[in-house]
């Protein structure tokens, strides 16, 4: 951690900083056709990076996260709304810190908020120049592979040419895999966890289950929502959808235990007679002040369509893995 | 079959009988505290009843199934739009019929449609009396119990004392064992099929994720939309996450093989890349056209709360079991 003064519990505090790149006459080219007119990236560092410039570790955030990984942040420059108390104790700050598994008193520590995301980051809520209004619905389209290659960018910008390491969780793990398995000359050690070298079919069901919840919204109106009510019902189903696929069943049969249920959770004819029920239903409702329905709805999408292999210009998988022979893998996954 | 005309494939054609019971002098009183003034049960029946009355089977149909579980019938008087070609073949013609497991050489088979049903039984979209339009959103909450109870109604109706057997899968299963065990002395043999003495979490969870997708279409309208259009899209989602509940994911992805991928699947921002989405969606979007929403809701409601033991006036399902140690139970159970 850079910043001195600390708070919430000792917490160092962290400042988010932005990075921009791109203009309107040298446009970011996206992989789903589109184009953005220059973009900006919200990242953190935590630690410092050394005279040889070989002591940094890229985190890639999951679907839900943010740029703010470790330390206490109060609120980030044009995110008022959206940074909740939820968002404010990084959300890997467990592992990130003096001492901890990844030891900033060694290591210079980078994270950074995707393309399309809503942590300040350029997203589909951020003022499309050209018109002064939000993008909305007319956001291009993202693939994990441009994250990847904006987050390079990054690198570059903080004088970072080889990494010590990369690692992510889940979506945040396909996207380590990519930048590794892309740019194998710029990173030395792969950390992927929960993830996979593609989607399965289950994953990509129930991802489609969580698209098909938002897009039907009666407030969605096709991304172009930021002027009316937000589309808080479906993206609280897609939430309790996905939920379940991130926490194990028995965990979440533990946390729903101590759950109260609420008659206000109650709308409706349904009445929830279950404290799972109750549980869940606070997880999406809660989720929903805190993220945006667009950003969701675009994550999901660049998902769907993550091709590892393809976006390496190989074949198959193990190709894939040839081209990096030079790395050090540790995996970590999970059996329930 | 007792009817003579064949037709589709060379199947007997059925006809669904309607039975009712109670008056607005003597309303049939629900578990939930509301109550119906008078009941009207569309059922089927196969094969003949013997002298001795003591060779009927009676079937509970799952979830969306209907009265129509054996040979063909090209209609239900009253059910004219959502009586499709999907439901003209009986659910279970495979299983009942001369010299089929279920005998009709032999067994008199009784499937009646479930009260909330909406293929002839009353259920939300019948009309009432006191309004002279659908009960929609007014119809009373009804338990599984409930319907266990009226289709006894059914057998006293038929002169029915004792079944050779009941049997149902899934929800079907689950009031199978609550008829078996709330009415031992009226049951020989119980063939409970893919289904339990409760419901597990997970159920709960899907089933509740399929709840909330229902009444958070922007046509649902509290179940009052009999005039307007349908809530379509919360019941298409509600069928796509409970598809993958009930057809294995290895049995789904060969289906989802043969399928083409259709333009006119693709509604809003996302694009549908894999047949498995385009599968689903089209099992969706297919179900909605002979289903009503209300009915899938309070059946949802009805399997959330089914309490075998409570219902039985014991505690414990050993107990349950105890009340019916004369029967002989033959248990089908599916473990992908």
């Amino acid at each position: 951690m850079t910043a001195s003064s600390t708070t919430r519990s000792g917490r160092e505090e962290t400042t988010t900083r932005f990075y921009s790149y791109g203009s309107s006459s040298e446009p970011l080219k996206l992989r789903g056709g589109g184009q953005l007119p220059g973009v900006t990236l919200a990242y953190e560092t935590y630690g410092s990076l050394n005279e040889q410039r070989d002591n940094a570790i890229l985190v890639f955030h999951a679907l839900s996260g943010s740029q703010h990984a470790a330390g206490y942040n109060p609120g980030v420059e044009g995110v008022e709304t959206l940074w909740t108390k939820d968002c404010e104790i990084g959300w890997w700050d467990r592992f990130i810190g003096r001492g901890k598994a990844f030891d900033t008193n060694r290591f210079y520590i980078v994270c950074a908020n995707y393309i399309g995301g809503c942590y300040g980051t350029t997203g589909p809520s951020s003022i499309d120049s050209r018109t002064g209004k939000p993008y909305g619905g007319d956001f291009p389209r993202v693939a994990l592979a441009d994250i990847v290659d904006s987050q390079v960018q990054l690198l570059d910008h903080l004088g970072i040419d080889k990494l010590h390491a990369v690692t992510g969780s889940s979506l945040g793990g396909m996207m380590c895999l990519s930048l590794a398995t892309r740019y194998p000359e710029r990173v030395k050690v792969v950390i992927p966890i929960a993830t996979g070298t593609g989607i399965t079919n289950l994953q990509r069901i129930t991802n489609f289950e969580q698209i098909y919840a938002i897009e039907n919204d009666p407030h969605f109106n096709g991304g172009h929502y930021y002027e009316g009510p937000a589309p808080t019902s479906g993206v609280a189903l897609a939430r309790m959808i996905g939920h379940k696929t991130f926490v194990s069943l028995k965990t979440l049969e533990l946390r729903a235990k101590s759950e109260i249920l609420h008659p206000e959770d109650e709308g409706g004819f349904y009445r929830i007679t279950h404290s799972i029920e109750s549980y869940l239903l606070h997880q999406g409702t809660k989720f929903v002040s805190r993220f945006d329905a667009n950003t969701y709805l675009r994550i999901l999408d660049a998902w769907q369509t993550f091709d590892l292999t393809g976006d390496a210009g190989v074949t198959s998988v193990s190709e894939v893995f040839r081209l990096c022979r030079n790395q050090r893998y540790l995996v970590f996954s999970i059996d329930s």
